[in-house]
């Protein structure tokens, strides 16, 4: 008990000494947890690798390597299936295991968020670790099967992507090192080579707590955002990539890359969201939190643009044991008329979790010296207060 | 309760007196309740209005009329909004009122079944019905809404169909006569001016009762068919319409319609299908239901033609309280392992639901001298008994 | 032409005369089109029949009236059926006739928007009107049939919705006035006794002709607007709404209706958006289209809420030929990697509708007294002023 | 030319030496393609790595392996994406690539089909193959991605499957063998270890030529089999499962497996679709062509049950061009009203495939000892011949 008091601290202050957009001043509705992360809905474990070495001109299959996994574990280390659906906004992308999601309503398997060139490893190596871990239902035991989730960005741009460097090994440490408390954001995990509106994108996380007369539920979203255009870029209302220009643009093959000169190439990237939430929502229900995904990615600028692969899934750690083998079971729900509080926390802490993934963004050079800058947060700020919206 | 019983009496013998598909020796899997009708399922009940007046050339606005409409109230005049979902396979033709179901996972209204050209008069009818039951949610009161439930199929070669004959009236008293136990079946209520393969169709219904260790449960099925070439009419799995071949073709404006001529013609049907069950799913499990009532519709011979609009949809009795204001309120359901069962009932009971209607098909002549003969049935009989397949 | 000429001499005058959100200053992205409204778009009409008749305490079947009807049709009085597609953000509403549009990929009927209770009327009316115009391809002749497309907002608020006092002549006079050139926006039409964000809300229109670099295509938007709360609003980013508080509240059964009081009768409202463009998108791109809608909305505050029935319509007026009854027709499209542009337009012409509904919007007052204010301009602007977002 | 003569010759040899289901006077509807086959559709290519070794008890991650790969190139090796679409009956399963499918409407990489173990390992090779082949669209160069389609059914019970036996160079032998021609059927490539209706089941196919009046177009299609109950087994109609009982059960873990005792064991599988045409039809066109690939399945029994992965996969070969970078691209199609023939031809060819694969089934031992029988056709043909189906 101690000792998990005393990890707690430490849990927090590792939080404490990274601040993040609300310890600036940008405004934000809604109230966060205390992580104001994913992992503040109990059970939720994040865990990641990070793989960065080599530098200089691509090598086909040997770098340089700027990538890597970020694994979500709805209930920890815990099987027990959870009630789950997805909607994508743009479908440029891949997200593994959803045709079962939608037939059955239930996520069996952990959460996987990789680079698109190693969707599959990533994949077949989940099931390993699945098999090892006996992560499955016990009535299936030597015939068991699942179809794990794994979802991807693209980060070519930067990293060797058909070297097809993260191994099955990277995917059981990013498993086996899942936490619940803090969550590292910016360029870790799946997110270390992603841009976002033309500036180093990657993970960010954040979430909500509601009011207790709305439940008191809390909904925890994490990103790997790798979309957008420098000109969408929008924080609390304010355009601020327009203000910006061509601030630091993004360079690529030694040329810089404007607005102007190629904006297609800013807009390869993608959005995957993960969204996790105690709230007692059956699988239709969180179908309509997912949808509510897009009115999040967009306050920030987004457009689903068809470059992205904006797809969105999402599940409910109540009910643990809706998943059984037996007649009558029951599980608990919330009426429909309860559930706008629940939208408000989705588009709320899905805008968050992408200013997070931007504000903890540091600048990373790739192959061929493709360079793409962390976002500059004095200019953002100084913006932000032009038009009247920074809170200190 | 005496009362009761002798209606119960009377209602199994008329009944009796009617004979059906089975009743001849048509083979059918699966067992099906006492009244082999979407009545089985408790609570259930089905009210009809047949419209036949008129007689020789079509004048607009006038007749000859050859229409009607049937009600399906799924806890008869109680309201308690049931778990339900639905599926096209070919959606050439409306339903009014799915998308709140999709949204919301309930049905709120009566279900209505009508010809194409009077859905708008049906649904307008429904609303005023409900308004002066009370059929809503008191929390509403003053300020309720709902979006009431019509398909339709079209019967506009048989009924004036542009003078829109079935009126708020015809409505009411579809709705107030509804009643539980047996349903008629044949050219009544919607299905008053229906052709299905090329012979009279309408109204069929049929049900299933699951053994204890699946569950108990029943399942019923009501069509209201209208769909099919003559040439794809299987019974039994034995190719009867190709057997039959023209024998009493449908004749529309003085010509028989033959296989060869005018195909076309015979494929401008539609079959609507709702399913009942008092099985505890949820709704994105009454979705997977429904998506197997293609499977029932085909072994009857159909194909989702271009030309039919083959909209399905299926509700639970279970969880009368889902619909409620409360959070965390219990509801019940049973495992996907479980579901098969389910799957198969569906499927049988929506082909002898078909069977049925074809076999209490009678010669009807509208517009123009338009005529659809009843299946022959012992015709039919002999077909099967030729294939082996004929249980007497 | 003369007369053509001075008809759009007159007709600019006419819109000159109406200040909209952007005359204002009112800052929005993208080059609307000459009307910045659905009618830019060529070919495409709209006619609307506003009713307004009684005042006081409501007596069903008598009035107060507070209702109309807003007709658009895809090209004028000619029938050539148009690719198109549909997406439902919240299903609290309905829309007939989208089966059909699925399945076939076409719309083949005008597109009608009224109030929830008299749906069916106005769908009955669109068929006699379509059955009297010929409006329907010739191969059918007399045995044709349609599916009339009508959505809804909910007005009982303000209208004896259940008096259903939308009638045939109605329908027919709002479609045989459907004109092309400026849209008559706010309390008019469908949008009579509608509500937005607690104002006065109702028919809004906006378009965006993209550069000639991206193909110069034009996207037209119409929105019935019904929806949102108070707190939600926000224009051009600003926070609008939570500045404005309680100003102006809606009084309801003589009761103010403030934020905190009731914030749930805020809510049952609706948005019905209406998009057309003559850019050549086959029926899986219009999807895509109707897709983007909710993030237009989404930037004037709403959330897609429980209550609300955010029902989009999207079609094309490119491919006039789709529709037929040739094997190997050539049917144009553009390539997905185009189609940002189209994506960026639907989002901007979308936001702009809805703004420029609530400008129009004049306080209205229906039955029991029940009260809605028009937006305070004077107010909103400083307010956009304070957050240094006004052009002026 | 004249060496493909002789090839050719060669093939209809290989080909004439297997009898199929309708050389033993199975009827089937509709007429074949020359090779009845996938391959009839004009460019299509399939590649098979059929890979058994070991025996005995099962030892993890060394055998005994019953297991391979299945590959379908749209037009061999040339690199022209196609209009494609999906459906899924029963979602038991995975097929990745299919979000950008459904978003982007085509198909732009190989099929494959291997084990569920094997997902991940295959779609990585696949990524690898394409590289290497440079297959994909000229304008990504360096910076190209794609989502590889690869499905799967579980061959657990007779395979290694948590060895994931299938590496990268037996997806490249399947790629790189590709052909067009006669198709092995059976227990080759990915249905090495698959089961269907309690018999030995895996690759089948089938194809059907419509009509010149028609148009004339090919469907063809491949089915990779595992799925069903003995009990459901249906050929033309006929309820063979039931007649031959349990004759030569499967058997597991020493135990032979009848119909009573572990019914659900018989229903782990699933069964994989994949449909080609050359008529020009547009992807909507196309997701209505799936949707009726379950009316074939359950034809010959098929329930889409709970433990099944079905998902369907079609495209067309028409429109070579329709990926393109050009605005106003032409492309062609056929109209909704001449649909129907090849509705008809996908069920026929869908269920003559499966019955396909059960002909060619040969016995089959794997892991433990556990031994599925080729469908003894001797009994089957005699059960047909009792119900007077068969055409010799």
């Amino acid at each position: 008990m101690r000792i998990a008091f005393l990890l707690l601290l430490l849990q927090l202050g590792a939080a404490a000494q990274q601040r993040r957009a609300r310890d600036y001043g940008v405004p934000f509705d809604g109230s966060p947890g205390p992580y104001n992360a994913i992992t503040d809905v109990a059970g939720v474990t994040v865990g990641q690798t990070t793989l960065i070495s080599g530098d200089g001109p691509l090598v086909k299959g040997k770098g340089p390597i700027r990538t890597g996994v970020t694994a979500i574990l709805p209930r920890g280390t815990t099987f027990a299936p959870c009630f789950a659906n997805w909607y994508t906004l743009n479908g440029n992308g891949d997200m593994t295991g959803t045709h079962w999601i939608t037939e059955s309503g239930f996520l069996e398997t952990p959460i996987l968020i990789t680079n698109t060139g190693n969707v599959g490893t990533v994949r077949d190596a989940a099931w390993q670790w699945m098999d090892q871990h006996h992560y499955y239902t016990p009535f299936y035991h030597d015939y068991w099967y699942a179809y794990p989730v794994v979802a991807e960005t693209y980060d070519g741009i930067f990293n060797d992507i058909n070297g097809q460097h993260v191994h099955k090994d990277h995917v059981f440490r990013a498993l086996d090192s899942a936490r619940s408390g803090p969550v590292d954001e910016g360029g870790v995990g799946g997110g270390t080579g992603m841009m976002c509106y033309g500036f180093k994108g990657g993970i960010g996380t954040a979430s909500r707590v509601l009011d207790k007369r709305a439940g008191g539920y809390t909904v925890g979203v994490l990103v790997q955002c790798n979309h957008g255009s420098r000109n969408q870029l929008t924080i609390a209302g304010v355009p601020v990539g327009k203000a910006l220009q061509d601030t630091l643009p993004f360079t690529m093959d030694k040329q810089p890359l404007g607005l102007a000169s190629t904006p297609p190439r800013e807009e390869t990237g993608s959005i995957i969201v993960v969204l996790a939430t105690d709230a007692p929502l059956l699988p239709g229900q969180l179908k309509r939190l997912a949808q509510r995904i897009p009115l999040g990615v967009t306050r920030t600028g987004g457009i689903g643009g068809n470059g992205s692969g904006d797809i969105f899934i999402v599940f409910s750690t109540a009910n643990p044991h809706a998943f059984s083998n037996t007649d009558n079971e029951n599980v608990t729900t919330i009426p429909n008329e309860h559930i706008n509080a629940l939208f408000t926390a989705t588009i709320e802490a899905t805008e968050e979790a992408i200013v997070n993934a931007l504000f903890a963004g540091k600048t990373l050079t790739g192959i061929n010296g493709n360079t793409v800058y962390g976002m500059p947060k004095e200019a953002v700020l100084r913006i932000l207060k032009q038009y009247n919206r920074l809170n200190k």
